[in-house]
C-alpha cells in the first residue's frame, strides 16, 4: 500500500515514520509513505498556503492553489483521498478495514481553523476522529494510518486483531500478567486454572460486562 | 499546566514537543512538558516491560511493577491520572474543556494489544479517543494533549475558539478565502457583500445544514 500524506509541517511525520508499525512496514515493502510538503506549491514570491476568510471572522484558511496542485501531482488512477476535518464522518474501525484494502491513499491535513470549502470537491470522503478540535490533520493522518497499517496482511499476526476492542462489536475482556500477585492485588483464579474451555467463557462474559458499564451505547 | 506522559517509546515524542502550539506552550512558561520511560523503571536483569497473559492468548501485556513504580515517581497531591485505551470513555471537546482546568495531567500510554489490568484502579480515568485501534497510547496523549493546549487560557486568541466546530454544538460552517473564482468554482456572494448581519445569518444557516448531513446525531 502507499500513503500519500500532504501537509503544511511535513517535519511532523519523522518519528512517526520510525514508529515500529511503520519502519517495519517500509522495510519489509508492505508500505510506502509519502510526505509532500503543500507549501513547495505555492505559487507567488511569498509561497502563501493560507489567507484570511471572505466574510471576516479568526484565523486563515489554506489556499485552494497549493492543496489542489500538491494533490494533483501525486493523484494516481487507484487513489483514495481521504480530507481531514473535524466535520467528517468519524473513523471508525470499520472504516480502518475499508481503507486497508485500498492500494494508495491521500491523506489531505486542514488547518483546523479552516480550509476552503472548494477543496472538498477533490475529496473521496471527508473522515474526523472524533469530536474535538485539534491544530490540524496531522495527528489524525498519523491515526489512521497506524488503525489500517494495523490490517494490512503481512503486518500483524491475524490472532492479536481478533480479540481486540471493537473486532467483536465489543470492549476487550481484561488481562493479567505475572505476578500472581502485586501490592495486594490478585489476578482471577480462572486465569491460573488451565481450563480453556472455562477461560474463554469467563472473558466473553468480563468482556460484555465491562461494555455494559462503560459504552452501553455499543451493546 | 504540567503535562507527563508516560510510554515504552519516549522517542516518538521529540518531533510533536516541537509542533508550533507545544512548543509556544513550553517557551511561554503555560506548559511543561515531561516525557518519562517507562522502561528506566523495570526492575530485573533484562529490565522487562511486558510479559505473556495469563490465560493464554496472543500479545504481550504491560507488566504492573514498571508502570506502577513510574507513576508513583511523578505522581503529585494535584496529579490527574488518564489511562489512554480503547475501553476509556469517549473523548470529547467538552472533556477537552473540563482537562484544561487541570494543573497536572499524567497521560499512562498503554500497548494496545494489552495492559495488566490491575493498573487501571490506579488512573483517575481511562479515555479513548475513538472506536478505534492503535498500536498504543502514544499518538492519543498527543491528540488530547494538542486539544487541551488548544484550550489553555493564553494558548490561541478565544475568537478562534468560540466559533469552532462541537464548540456550539454543532459542525463549523464552510470557509472560503481568496482568489473569488478557482477552476471555475465561486466563492458565495453573500461572502462578498459587507453585510455582517447577513454573513452571520448564512453561516448559521450553512453550520445547521452541514450538520444535518454530515452528523444528523449531533442535533
Amino acid at each position: 500500500m502507499k500513503i500519500s500524506i500532504l501537509t503544511i509541517c511535513p517535519e511532523q511525520f519523522h518519528d512517526f515514520r520510525n514508529t515500529p508499525l511503520i519502519s517495519r512496514g517500509i522495510a519489509s515493502g508492505l508500505l510506502e509513505l509519502e510526505i509532500v510538503d503543500i507549501r513547495d506549491f505555492a505559487d507567488g514570491c511569498f509561497r502563501k498556503v493560507d489567507d484570511s476568510p471572505y466574510g471576516g471572522g479568526a484565523g486563515m484558511i489554506l489556499r485552494c492553489q497549493p492543496v489542489l496542485d500538491a494533490l494533483a501531482s501525486v493523484r494516481r488512477e487507484d487513489s483514495h483521498v481521504i480530507l481531514l476535518t473535524p466535520a467528517g464522518q468519524p473513523f471508525h474501525q470499520k472504516t480502518a478495514h475499508r481503507l486497508a484494502q485500498q492500494t494508495h491513499l491521500i491523506f489531505l491535513c486542514g488547518h483546523f481553523e479552516g480550509m476552503d470549502a472548494r477543496i472538498c470537491a477533490f475529496a473521496d470522503e471527508q473522515i474526523s476522529i472524533g469530536d474535538y478540535i485539534l491544530t490540524g490533520g496531522e495527528l489524525p493522518a498519523m491515526v489512521i494510518t497506524d488503525s489500517v497499517m494495523r490490517l494490512v496482511k503481512g503486518s500483524m499476526k491475524e490472532e492479536s486483531i481478533r480479540e481486540e476492542s471493537f473486532e467483536q462489536g465489543i470492549l476487550e475482556y481484561p488481562q493479567y500478567t505475572r505476578p500472581v500477585e502485586y501490592q495486594g492485588m490478585k489476578v482471577p483464579e480462572i486465569l491460573l486454572s488451565g481450563d480453556h474451555a472455562a477461560i474463554r467463557e469467563w472473558r466473553r462474559q468480563q468482556a460484555l460486562r465491562i461494555t455494559k458499564e462503560i459504552r452501553p451505547d455499543l451493546l
